[in-house]
């Protein structure tokens, strides 16, 4: 099989257009087969401030009313997309920006209303990831950068977590590649003592971690990552890394990071 | 040599959500390979003016400050790019939406500064559409919506004139493939009598086109429309149509248009 790696950064390093250009040219000289993954940042809160439109958050989670699905789809499909698969052709990766609509790349349905209406948030469907898309695209020798929206294949785009939208196509592409996992974001790693950056957890694995959960290390902001992390290792996701964007090739090597295993 | 048709809508259909989704699925009905180049409309002046980002137009094209170059990043690649493509999905029609620089589809480089300064304005270079690319998606049954925007290859992202991509997409790809070139717009095609919508000239050829322009029934507006036909009809193109976008299925067996034509 050949091997895969799937890399997810957020809205930190998507804010902050020096550190993003370094992780950008860090993935980019990683060879082969990749996917990278992009969250949000701050951009399109700031553009729902100047546009007059109010965001709601649930638990973390943005409502996405008509507005703000019209917003997301600029900032998250447009601009950052974009902007990030224009600096990776810079670094000679040849770089494709997808969403979940293109190629039909990624297909979700519409949150049912629960006790809380998300609005136009998407829930991936399954066996919603076109692996032969990506496939082709590899055999190109093309990158994917994908932008966290997708369809519901009738011409509804929705509003979707770029996390679980990382994890989806790592349980998808496993299938056909040797998958890694890679989630970047402002932590050197699942912190023992959240103050203390050299405190880095350097695995976690079924059997600890609900007793992490438990005793708090792992924090209500982390649990739907390492949920994410712990359901791809547990679906033939080879390896999955939780770390600190500016330590990509450390990620990459296992040398930095948490890993997290069966 | 497979055929190829090559279709660009304006701001006009853009504006309009019915007429849109009408057209779309009348060019989702169309067979074989296509690629749907789109303009902006006026939703990208519409957030600029609740952005308070001030909007120069020279000779009818936008000044396209950094400001500028953001918001129509997010409007044309994002927002209309992603709605027309999940609508293209819903039809049956497999689309993937590309800007210039996904998969270094087209680049260009920055307008140089004459009397006026353009901003993030590109001019496609020479050799610079990336057919493999085209062929490949045609090969895996894709249709390609194109954003009209570009990349100069060192990470900047460029605004360029719809027209002129539709235009340089279909000489570039008349070397493989047997193109048409569809441009739809407000009229059923070039007007004899700009009051009369039933005055629409059925052919233009290099023998008139001098004199239509001396006597501006090919006024100023339509200028570099019809320059951008001829030009592909000179280039191999084998066929070139100009007409309403309501009439495509018509545009496209040549019952209705004005039909450009060596």
């Amino acid at each position: 099989m050949e091997q895969l790696h799937i890399v997810k950064i957020g809205g930190n390093i998507i804010d902050d257009a020096d550190a993003l250009q370094q992780f950008l040219s860090a993935f980019a000289a990683l060879k082969g087969n990749k996917i990278l993954v992009h969250g949000g940042g701050k951009l399109a809160t700031d553009l729902a401030t100047k546009m007059n439109v109010p965001q709601q958050m649930q638990d973390g989670r943005r409502i996405t009313d008509a507005e703000t699905l019209k917003i997301v789809t600029m900032v998250y499909a447009g601009f950052i997309n974009k902007n990030i698969v224009a600096q990776l052709q810079a670094c000679d990766c040849d770089a494709i920006g997808l969403s979940g609509a293109d190629g039909n790349f990624i297909r979700a349905k519409k949150r049912s209303i629960g006790t809380v209406d998300f609005g136009f948030a998407g829930d991936i469907v399954e066996n919603a990831v076109n692996k032969k898309l990506a496939a082709t695209l590899f055999a190109e020798g093309k990158t994917i950068a994908v932008a966290p929206i997708t369809h519901d294949g009738n011409g509804q785009l929705l509003n979707t977590n770029a996390d679980t939208i990382a994890a989806t196509l790592a349980k998808a592409m496993a299938e056909m590649f040797e998958t890694v996992l890679i989630f970047c974001f402002d932590k050197k790693g699942l912190l023992q003592d959240v103050s203390d950056e050299n405190s880095v957890l350097k695995e976690i694995n079924e059997e600890n971690v609900e007793a992490l959960k438990f005793s708090n290390v792992i924090s209500a902001g982390m649990l739907p990552k390492v949920d994410n992390a712990m359901s791809a290792i547990q679906n033939n996701v080879k390896r999955v890394v939780l770390g600190h964007a500016n330590d990509f090739a450390k990620l990459v090597t296992g040398e930095a990071g948490t890993n997290i295993t069966k």
